[in-house]
């Protein structure tokens, strides 16, 4: 496997970087989030003037062998359905980027179907989906290494392009329960406490996910939990090769929007691999798929958004990035007691 | 006083309007909040394709005659010279509706502070600033009334303009003890519960400003509880006309965005004058003042972002806005199943 040198942050810019928040005409700390964001944003570029340029979002898409056993309402062609509507511009995702300014890249990572060569699309498909993991492994640890390999060079050749801000988002049918195992296994976390509604699963579907993934899991008993032997048996080729890109984005030096309950796996996958990544991560959104906030509390993650939202694709990410822009433009454009000439806080 | 003729927003728009929520690519309710505010925006204009046009931010500034019993950290002389921060363009609420293309108009309600004519500024002054409530009354009836028309004349000139949504901010040095007051006589709510930290007060100021304020409404007694009478006896130039200037906004049809801890006391009490404004509004954030959370819950509001924020200004608004775009851009230009030619869910 590829490794991936990650420096973890320099925090002695933290000082002055705090001065020059606290010393904006505005009561101390009295933007929130926004001032705990501006000083990591300026961690990770080492310096009190940060820019984001050429924000993106890359939006991974796969399919998974476990589709067939009844765990998602939708059928597994809406993947390549969606991948379709991507580049079309009709997604939520295409939405909310072309609104923020971000550019969308869609990958074909491993969808079931053949796109021949399709403008738009970056092929870097792994396989025509992964195999059921109810009975065999999703994919080998060849592919899997494949994947994260293709998913770092895609983040390599855009970040070539220039660009310093990058979120991740997916696409395929039935890959919350792939998430689900993942966070179960690799965050120790209880089954039952991983697994939701995904895109919309009654209450009987629900308890039969849960009984089809409690399963899936017996079947590979006992599981070593390394990372990359838990991401190829269970996991997905967009999971992977999210996984891949999210360390290759950290090595770069990038600024990593997290965005819900796929993607956090992914990235708690990485962060396996290597805990510095989360240095350079912002997470976006928390998602309604339960489970997402303990994956969050694990990671010791504080969502900007709490918007009820779990559409996937990274949208949570596109749609939170505005407020990422506006801690960054607070930190360069707002004026100081001293440059507008008003009176600071009377001290006791 | 000015009535204002608020119109109760005709809901029969709304299965059209979901309907059509529903048949966008995604799974239901997978856009969250934002298929509530695309909902209510939708009914507020009674299309099924809203236009939001010409997004503005009115800041009113106000100086509070308690100001002078030791009820803030920062000296009143820090409102005008916030005035001047807003004229210059380097306050939060500058960079922010910079950064989101929205129009920011600042109104001086009522300084101490003799500005001249300064281009640039909206010059509304009904007085220098209010009396102390200490011991008297902080305006007259009839300096309330003034203040509230002046506030609707101010959003009657923005809707002429083309205006169809608006937020509303404040500057004002003691003012969220005045909104503390407004909130504990017109929202029934235990005064203890409602008043904060404001700038930043220490324990000590903390217990200080608790005691002048139950002091001051002790002086007071016995206290007629209608809106106008808590509004002149507690209230402050910019709280009363951004009172006037939010039942305007709703007679006019507008999208209100209502900001934090003070913009939410001018709205209780707009609320409590004619309750149908709440169809018009949008709760953009839940402030980190103390007591914020309480009040949104006696409007039964549900907060869009909770950032821990507390500046005032309209900031909260102004960062919220890309939000609510998002909300009315998802409605308009995401693909529906059939137009993309995605699958639906299988029912059961």
């Amino acid at each position: 496997m590829a490794t991936f040198n990650i420096t973890p942050i320099n925090k002695d810019i933290t000082a002055a970087l705090q001065h020059k928040i606290d010393n904006k005409t505005k009561p101390l700390g009295a933007l929130g989030l926004l001032e705990n964001i501006a000083l990591q944003i300026g961690c990770i570029q080492q310096t009190l003037t940060p820019v984001l340029r050429q924000p993106n979002i890359v939006v991974f898409a796969g399919d998974h062998g476990i589709a067939k056993e009844g765990v998602s309402p939708f059928p597994q062609e809406v993947t390549y359905q969606m991948v379709f509507n991507f580049l079309q511009g009709g997604a939520g995702i295409n939405v909310f980027t072309r609104q923020n300014g971000m550019q969308i890249r869609v990958v074909d990572a491993g969808v079931n179907f053949d796109f021949n060569q399709h403008p738009g699309l970056i092929h870097a498909k792994v396989g025509m989906g992964t195999k059921s993991y109810l009975h065999e492994p999703a994919m080998t640890q060849v592919q899997c290494a494949e994947a994260m390999e293709k998913g770092a060079a895609i983040v390599r050749e855009i970040h070539q392009e220039g660009c310093n801000v990058i979120g991740f988002g997916e696409m395929g049918i039935s890959n919350t329960s792939a998430a689900a195992i993942i966070m179960s296994l690799l965050g120790d976390i209880p089954l039952e406490q991983c697994i939701g509604r995904g895109t919309g699963l009654d209450d009987e579907g629900l308890t039969k996910k849960k009984a089809i993934l409690a399963e899936a899991i017996a079947r590979h008993k006992p599981i070593d939990k390394t990372p990359i032997n838990v991401l190829s048996t269970f996991g997905g080729f967009e999971i992977a090769m999210m996984c891949g890109a999210m360390l290759q984005a950290a090595a770069s030096g990038m600024i990593i929007l997290v965005d819900g309950f796929i993607s956090t796996a992914a990235l708690l996958t990485a962060s396996k691999i290597n805990e510095h990544i989360l240095d350079y991560c912002i997470f976006t959104h928390q998602s309604n798929e339960r489970g997402h906030h303990l994956m969050l509390s694990h990671l010791k993650a504080v969502p900007l958004l709490h918007l009820g939202m779990r559409l996937g694709e990274g949208t949570g990410a596109a749609v939170a990035y505005p407020i990422i822009l506006s801690a960054v433009t607070f930190l360069n454009e707002m004026a100081s007691f001293e440059s507008a000439g008003v009176s600071n806080k009377v001290e006791a």
